[in-house]
């Protein structure tokens, strides 16, 4: 028998907050690489807001897991067996795993790692699919102008904090809701962002918005919902544009939330509203890796990862998103 | 002094579901013309629902009108008096003039009428702002493709009606909500829609649109909003498009009206929602009418007009808007 691997299972699908019942640590044997194949010596794994939708049995964005699934996500880690050209032992890979000591990837879908650019766990933010998720959805859907006012929601989140650098490289006045002060400092002092709101200390978000963006608001990426958003829609001008990237607010919620409803108010600003996954835009992921390590190799786009330690840990650092526990990146260290 | 001309003024901000009390007939002075404008007879004047947004105070996407002011909206007559080189006495004139018999345009913001493509009451309908609002909002908002399925929400209205023939001719699947048999009856046996729900009479919007629409909604051109529309986003398919054109089933809410959230589920379909007004293609209006008398005049879009008799049945005209009285464009005969 081969050396064993410890792994987590999605046992039982969530009602309403997520809890540790719904995951299962087991020792299993550890994979075999088949043609075109690495085992991976797993570094570091994400976890991602968008999880909480594959928990659920019925329509997502993302597949369904089926109960007793493996749970899989972003990983990085290195080669320890190659059954591919393309890697060889002891190669720096990312790609999408398992939530495990040792996952599988195929060759074709991974991608190698530079530590000289950045660290391995930014390869699981900034340079990995919630930098993508920045780029094409701040570029591509919002279509920010230089002077325009963009409000980011889960601004100090893995996504948040690229758009809003991205934003501002872009000539744009941003302005960013989070959750704590130190995150709101991180946003303003290191980040660049012209404004920051506290959403948990402050009472009218309207009135904080009136005072943050008084021009009005051009563009808002949300990754939020609820509340933080019902105050931007009152807020947007003419020809604004809303990319709705997440609605982590909303997660959680049995049935159909309600709330103030926004199409009326979108006739008077001509606004537009459009959802946005990342996967769409596979073909040009190459363009926006290579301009995402060239900024953040000079500096121009900074990142954080808060870094939970232990496999053991991964449901806690999965729930902990809700929380808002993370600045920056939420990752679990596996192995060093 | 000149010939007397009787005149509606707005008198009263309504709360809620507007009455007569807003409105007053007067009898004025007769206007005179002066250089570039033209005094006009009004044989028809239009009642649109946008005007109840004009009622408010607060923002809407029409300019407020002031208490005190005089009625204002969409008139065809005959020019009795030109102090323009444009139109001479005795020619038919269509543009925005006010609610009474005798109503002065500026020559330059006037249009022709020709009667030999259609009846007079068609130049405020499929020929005038609404067949403009239908044609922009479909072909530059929704930007329908042969294959779609286009579901329309006030189907049998003036907008609503000509948007479902442009997209049926477009090569599209066309579903309408209306309120009444005859309307439904309208839609499919002469508009050719595919079908038509009556939302009067079906409890379950959804379960109708499963029947009408089974391979889901590409394109929805909303101009009620409420349960109709609420439905209607359960069904978006991935890529959709809505154009937000009209929301009369909130135009007489006080406060901001709630219901189901509809952020959440654009992501999953990357839906594209998107309000529009008729003024931002000024510049095309030229084309979109020449398109849309060659459309009406060779019977390919068709058109009704509900006619309510006498200048003092105005406010009643435009109230009957909310029941939906209408089929077809809701007008009002001033003069024969």
């Amino acid at each position: 028998m081969r050396d064993s691997n410890r792994e987590w299972y999605f046992v039982e699908r969530p009602e309403g907050e997520p809890t540790l019942d719904s995951f299962e640590l087991r020792e299993r044997e550890r994979p075999t690489p088949r043609f075109g194949e690495l085992l991976v010596r797993v570094r570091y794994l994400s976890v991602d807001p968008y999880m909480r939708g594959r928990m659920r049995a019925g329509e997502s964005y993302a597949e369904p897991w089926a109960v007793g699934d493996v749970l899989r996500g972003g990983i990085v880690g290195e080669v320890v067996e190659s059954e591919s050209d393309r890697f060889e032992t002891g190669d720096l890979v990312t790609g999408h795993g398992t939530w495990s000591e040792y996952s599988v990837l195929d060759a074709d879908d991974a991608a190698p790692v530079d530590p000289s650019v950045a660290d391995l766990p930014a390869y699981l933010g900034v340079l990995g699919m919630p930098g993508r998720t920045a780029y094409f959805g701040l570029l591509d859907v919002a279509e920010p102008r230089p002077g325009d006012t963009v409000v980011v929601s889960g601004a100090a989140g893995a996504v948040g904090s690229t758009v809003g650098q991205i934003a501002a490289l872009n000539g744009c006045r941003v302005v960013g809701f989070a959750g704590t002060d130190e995150k709101t400092t991180w946003l303003t002092d290191s980040l660049g962002f012209d404004a920051a709101i506290n959403y948990a200390t402050t009472d009218d978000y309207r009135a904080a918005l009136d005072d943050a963006a008084p021009g009005g608001v051009d563009v808002y990426f949300d990754n939020v919902g609820g509340p933080i958003t019902d105050a931007v829609f009152t807020k947007l001008n003419v020809d604004a544009r809303v990319a709705v990237c997440g609605q982590i607010a909303h997660y959680n919620d049995e049935g159909v939330p309600t709330g103030p409803r926004k199409l009326p108010a979108l006739i008077a600003s001509r606004a537009r509203v459009q959802g946005l996954l990342v996967g769409d835009y596979a073909t040009r992921f190459g363009a926006a890796r290579e301009q995402l390590e060239t900024w953040v190799a000079s500096g121009a786009v900074d990142h954080r990862e808060t870094v939970v330690e232990g496999l053991e840990n991964a449901p806690d650092a999965f729930l902990g998103l809700f929380a808002g526990d993370n600045v920056g990146k939420q990752v679990v260290r596996v192995s060093e």
